[in-house]
């Protein structure tokens, strides 16, 4: 007899990660690549955590945690909300959790059951929809533009047939980098609790803004959810580890589901990450290197034709509008990986319905490599 | 207006986690505790894992891997099939995964949709069933008894009424240390097959076995699932690290799964873990110590009351009928506690319907923590 197969694992791959294989292909064939397709720093974690690893590899039995992790990381993630946004947290509100990707579990299944509606934009984090998907979670999109800087709005969620039973936000986003502001967060806040919709805010590039600092969602609303993670700012992505602040409210929900899903975070990253919190000189150096990145691309790519680009106010993507470039974006990055040695993600990934004319550029490289990119960029336009 | 909270977070805690929680805090206030209730190795990774775990600090960058792992650690995962079990396995069938907990959400996601019906046994890993629930998996529970060592049969499986989908099995188990020989493994391998039921293989404890080495479903079908992990024989829990096979045909859906849910499982983990299958010497010591233990307890439990045990022949579980000292297996292990300070725990984790008159015991510590254990369990039990 057959056996079964789940509709659930038909969900959508990571493009980019297609875009990784064929530009480590070029490498491996002798070919030099520019990568500005992969969403990761291009660092290590800060020396003081490498530090606080090499001293618990020695002196820790490594077992697992608390499933929400241990206090003194959490001390220090109160800490940082204290100081970064002046909010004080309650320390049960905290979930260390594997990655950003942990957290993401942990909030939609605490707080939304199979046929529940979720809105998020579009063009966004692709494992959004592909997460909820999987959990048989209705998605539904929400249609962004320049006009907004891709971010939602209350006038754009009005706008939305049927019950909504939550909305996914990301400030700085991925893959536009633009941001919704203070007062936007706020507007969003009201809306929503007016109308029973649960907020899983997503933080994760937070630490990484190059004109305003960004604001929590916390500051505006204690019933809902925050995700943020070590692997961006604190530059750890291979350290799986993030957290997530939960509504006390659903406490006993998310650690009954913490338990059985993960059981605990990697315990020799939670370690090391207490330290990430003293690294603050060696991780604004790399934001400074990530804005004098931006300031390159905005300036450069519009000379090479790439001259509708969103407002990158953050994280360390652009995302440009290609529609009088192409009308096939996965066609059109290979052309340019095959012309100019330029790694770049086509819009497919983030926006299913439009993304076809859109790209991702990502500036988590080396400024050399940003002005190089750009130069071959400029000659490939000539030539087109 | 009232925000959404999900049924899916009512799943149960893992009570053990309670009894961890009340045993610490006797030691915290200054009184001695003999730990039998923790899953978990009382050792660290071995040295060689160690090692590399340090080089690797020095020398790697530490970022995501492909979403399946580092090609270096599925290919001595691969030589462990050989080896081992005289299993050859193509490396696209492995799925490096964070800890067995990662393995089970891909298998269940990728093979079993919302309203599927999967069985398994009680007594059994009570995550199995809340995972399961979380995910709207319906469980089928098989009861099972010593009289076929606490593991499913087709005779048993034949009980069920309506439809089945899928099948969990564990050899050797917890919490009952128990195993599936060759001929029964092949027995379900033919029955499932023939009725389409996808079976997962939770093969966590191979490698601590104390009569026969444990056989892999994948000597029988190929069209299961594997899951595995470094937490238990390779002494590495806090490292969440496991593996996952899983059939061909799924190979796509399970890739997506995991992009979407894990990125990819910690790095450092991995290239360590490569080191893991060098330390059979040190790794079989811990075995030697696990052996030794069990057999003082099968020796010396029943002169304490504890006379009606599972057939431990692997793992680091006894699991203990007590219907003639108690219908309330908490309490008494609560009891036990204060009065022996010996850490156990109860039934109810593994079995939600019998549980109450069963507990379980842990013998993953020293040899001389179980001669001390079985000691005052026996004045404990003249003092009754």
């Amino acid at each position: 007899m057959t056996l079964k197969v789940s509709k659930r694992g038909a969900i959508s791959p990571f493009i980019v990660m297609d875009v990784m294989r064929a530009a480590n292909a070029r490498q491996v064939a002798g070919h030099d690549v520019l990568h500005m397709e992969v969403g990761q720093p291009s660092t290590s974690a800060p020396a003081q955590v490498l530090a606080r690893a090499r001293e618990a590899l020695d002196q820790e039995l490594l077992g697992y945690t608390d499933a929400f992790g241990v206090p003194a990381l959490k001390t220090r993630i109160v800490a940082h909300y204290q100081k970064a946004y002046g909010v004080s947290l309650d320390p049960a509100r905290i979930a260390v959790t594997t990655g950003s990707s942990g957290g993401f579990l942990l909030a939609f299944l605490s707080a939304f059951d199979a046929g529940d509606r979720v809105a998020l934009v579009s063009p966004g984090y692709p494992a959004y929809r592909n997460i909820l998907t999987a959990l048989d979670i209705e998605v539904v999109d929400i249609l962004t533009g320049p006009e907004t800087d891709y971010q939602p709005t209350p006038a754009l969620l009005d706008q939305i047939e049927g019950r909504l039973d939550g909305l996914i936000i990301a400030s700085p986003s991925n893959p536009t980098g633009t941001m919704i502001d203070r007062d936007g967060l706020a507007a969003l806040a009201v809306y929503c609790r007016a109308r029973g919709v649960r907020v899983v805010s997503d933080e994760i590039y937070h630490g990484i803004t190059f004109e305003e600092p960004a604001h929590t969602f916390g500051e505006f609303e204690t019933e809902c959810f925050i995700v943020n993670s070590f692997s961006k700012y604190y530059s750890m992505t291979g350290w799986r580890l993030g957290w997530l602040v939960f509504p006390e409210s659903l406490s006993r929900s998310v650690e009954c589901l913490a338990q059985n899903l993960f059981i605990s975070a990697p315990t020799l990253s939670q370690i090391a990450a207490v330290a990430a919190f003293d690294c603050q000189d060696e991780l604004d150096a790399n934001v400074v290197r990530y804005k004098a990145n931006r300031d390159v691309l905005l300036a450069e790519l519009p000379k090479a034709g790439f001259d509708r680009l969103s407002h990158a106010q953050g994280a360390f993507y652009v995302y440009a509008d290609v529609a009088h470039l192409t009308d096939d974006s996965q066609v059109f990055c290979q052309k340019i990986l095959a012309e100019t040695g330029v790694a770049v993600t086509p819009g497919v990934d983030f926006d299913p319905q439009r993304g076809h004319s859109a790209i991702r550029f990502s500036f988590a490289g080396s400024t050399a490599d940003m002005i190089e990119a750009a130069r071959r960029l400029k000659v490939f336009h000539q030539s087109v």
